[in-house]
C-alpha cells in the first residue's frame, strides 16, 4: 500500500477533530474540506471557549486571513491549550507582509509551538523578515532563494515550513521535498491555500511525522484537484468537483499520480 | 393536495422574512436555503439593530455555532423582540456539550419562549442535562432513549423538540413523529443541520402548528436531498443540486416520497 | 474591439487589488467573483489594519450587509485612506431602510467621497430619505420614479448611483443608462447584488469614468449570468456556472449580447 495512502486511510478511520480559528472568507471551505476527507471540523473563536475546544481536538488550525484583536486573543488561548495537550498546531500566515498589524501578530503567534507554518512565497519570506512586494493575500515577487529561506525559517522556528505555489516546498530545516501535483485552476479560485492548510492539519492529526503528514496531505489534495480539473468547465464547477474527487481518492490513483521530489 | 405540500405552497406564496443570528461557517447556506424555498432571508447580528430586524421578520433563527458574547447579546435582544411580536423562534443548539461556555449560554437562551429547539442527539441530550461524549459539532454517542429524552425536554421547555440524525425525532412532548427521509450524503457535507434549522423556521413562519411545520420542512428538505443524491457525483455536486431540487419540489413527489411515522 | 470588452481586458491585464469590508454572508462570493474576473480580492476588517490595506489597494468595497460598530469604525478608517490615495470607493447600501441603525450609519459613511453608491430600489430610495416599505435585504415597494430619485441622489452626493433590479439604472446625475441584461435566476440566489458591487469596484479600479465602469461591469456580470442560466438545472448549479462563464467572456459575446439603453 502506498505510504501516502496509508495516512489517508488513517484519516478516514480515525475521523480526527480539527479545531479552527480561521478567517470569515473561506471558513466554510476549510470546514467542508476536512469533512470530505472524513475528518470532523469545528470552528470556535470566542476567547471564552477557544481553549476548551482545542482541548478536545486532535489538531488546531490558526489562519490569520481576517484576524482582529479578539480572534488573536482566542488564537493564543487555543494555542496554549493545544501545546499543553501536545496536538499539532498549523499556522497559516495569510496576508503577512501586507500590513504592519499582520507582521506584528504573526510574531506573537510564533512564540507558541508550531507543527507546520504555511504560506505562499511572499508570506513566508515576510515572516522570515525579508522585505517583499506583497499584494494583499496573493503572492507578490520574492527575490531570493525560497528553498533556503524556508529551510532557515524551519530551523529557526523548529517546525515544518510549507511554501505553496505552482510547486510546493516542504521542509523541516534539513530535508526538502517538492510537491509537483496540482493544476493552475487552484490559483483561479479563492480558498485553495486555506483549504490546503486545513488538509495538512487533518493529516498531522493522525501522523506524528509532520513533514510527511504535510506532504501526504498536499499530494492527496492536489491529485483530487487534477481529477476535478479534467471534467470541469471553469472555476465554479471545478471547486465543487474538487470536493467530489476527495472522497474517491484511492491507493491506485495516489500511487500512479503522485509527483514528489526530494531535492535535499 | 398533500398536507405537507400545502405548507410549502404557503411558503412560496407568502415569502416570509426569516431573520437569523447564526454562525459564520454556514451563514451563506442558511440564507440561500431560505431563498430557494422562496423565503426572504436576512442576517443581522449587531446588538444595535437585532431587535429592530426581528420586529419586521416572520420567524427568528438563533444558531449558536460560533457564538460570542456580543452575538449572544444580540440574540437575547432579538428573542425578546420576537417573543413580544409573537413570531416563532427556532433555537439550534450547535455544539452544546462541547464546551462549558456553550452549556451556559444555551441555558440563558432557553429562558426566552422557543417554538422549536433543534439539535443532533448529543446536543439535545446535553441540553437536557445528560452527560454525553461530544465531538465538536458532530454527534457523539448518547446512551439512553433519545425519544424519551426529547419528549421530556419538550414538555419541560414547552416547545417542539427536533433531534436530527439518520432518522429525525419530532415531538411536542406528547405526540412523536419520525421523519425517515434523507440520504447519507447529508452527513458528508458541512451545513446540513444548520440548513434544516433555517428550513424549519421558514415553515414555522407560515404554519402555527409548529410540530407539523417542523415535520413538513424536514420532509421537503430531505426529499430534495434524495433527489439531489440521485444525480450527484459526490458531496460537492450534491450540495449544489440540493439547492436545485428544492425549487422543483411538487405535490406529487412529496406525496409519493414522504416517509413519516407517528410512533406515539 | 467593443468598448465594454476593452475595460474587461484591462481588468484581466492589470489584476487590480480590491479591498473589501463587507458582510459575513456573501464574503466568499464577493472575493471569488473578483478572482474569476482576474482581479485580486482582499478582505480585512480590523480597525487596526483597514487603512493600511486600503493604501495598497486599487479600489475599496464598503458593504454594510452585516455591519456592527467595529466594522463601521474600520470602514471609516479605510475610506479615509482610500480618499487620500484617490482610489474609488464603492458603497453598497445593503438593508438600508430596514433598521434605524442602518439608516444612521449610511449617512455617516456618505460623508466620505464615494465613486459609486449601489443598492436595490428600496435601499436607494431609503438612502435618499424617501419612506419605503422594506423587507430586510430584499427590495420592497417604492412609490415614485426611481430614475428621478437616483438622478437627484447622484447630484446631491456627487457620485454615480446604481439601482439594481430586473433592469439596472446607472446615472451620474446627468446621463441615465439602463442595463437590460441578466436573468431572473439572479434574484433566486443569495449574493447576486453583493457580487455586482464587487464587480463594479473591479472595473472602477481600471477605468476612471466610473459611470462607464459601473455599466461595463454590470453588462459583463449579467451576460455571464445569461450564459450560465442556459445550461443550469436550478439555482445551485446556476451559481457555479456563473463563475465558470465569467472566465470565458469574449469580445464577440459581449458585443452581441449587451443590452444597454441611454434614456437621458
Amino acid at each position: 500500500m502506498d505510504k501516502i495512502y496509508q495516512v489517508l486511510e488513517r484519516v478516514r478511520k480515525e475521523e480526527p477533530l480539527i479545531h479552527h480559528i480561521t478567517n470569515w472568507v473561506t471558513i466554510y471551505d476549510c470546514a467542508n474540506i476536512v469533512k470530505v476527507f472524513a475528518g470532523s471540523p469545528v470552528m470556535a473563536h470566542a476567547p471564552e471557549e477557544a481553549a476548551d475546544m482545542a482541548s478536545i481536538a486532535d489538531a488546531l488550525v490558526i489562519n490569520i486571513g481576517t484576524l482582529n484583536n479578539i480572534t488573536v486573543e482566542a488564537m493564543k488561548s487555543a494555542m496554549a491549550a493545544a501545546n499543553k495537550k501536545g496536538i499539532p498546531v498549523i499556522l497559516d500566515a495569510v496576508g503577512v507582509g501586507a500590513t504592519k498589524y499582520r507582521n506584528e501578530k504573526i510574531k506573537e503567534l510564533l512564540e507558541y509551538k508550531i507543527a507546520v507554518l504555511k504560506g505562499n512565497a511572499s508570506e513566508i519570506a515576510s515572516t522570515a523578515g525579508i522585505s517583499v512586494t506583497t499584494k494583499g493575500v496573493d503572492s507578490g515577487n520574492v527575490s531570493g532563494d525560497m528553498v533556503s529561506i524556508a529551510r532557515e525559517l524551519a530551523r529557526d522556528k523548529e517546525c515544518v515550513v510549507v511554501v505553496t505555489g505552482k510547486e510546493d516546498i516542504c521542509t523541516d530545516g534539513e530535508s526538502v521535498y517538492i510537491v509537483k501535483n496540482g493544476t493552475p485552476m487552484l490559483s483561479q479560485i479563492v480558498g485553495a491555500g486555506c483549504m490546503a492548510g486545513s488538509v495538512i492539519a487533518t493529516f498531522c492529526a493522525v501522523e506524528k511525522d509532520y513533514l510527511f503528514a504535510a506532504i501526504a496531505g498536499l499530494v492527496c489534495f492536489e491529485i483530487a484537484a487534477e481529477n476535478a480539473d479534467k471534467t470541469s468547465e471553469g472555476p465554479g464547477t471545478f471547486k465543487n468537483k474538487l470536493f467530489d474527487k476527495i472522497s474517491t481518492l484511492s491507493d491506485i490513483s495516489i500511487n500512479k499520480m503522485k509527483k514528489l521530489e526530494k531535492i535535499r
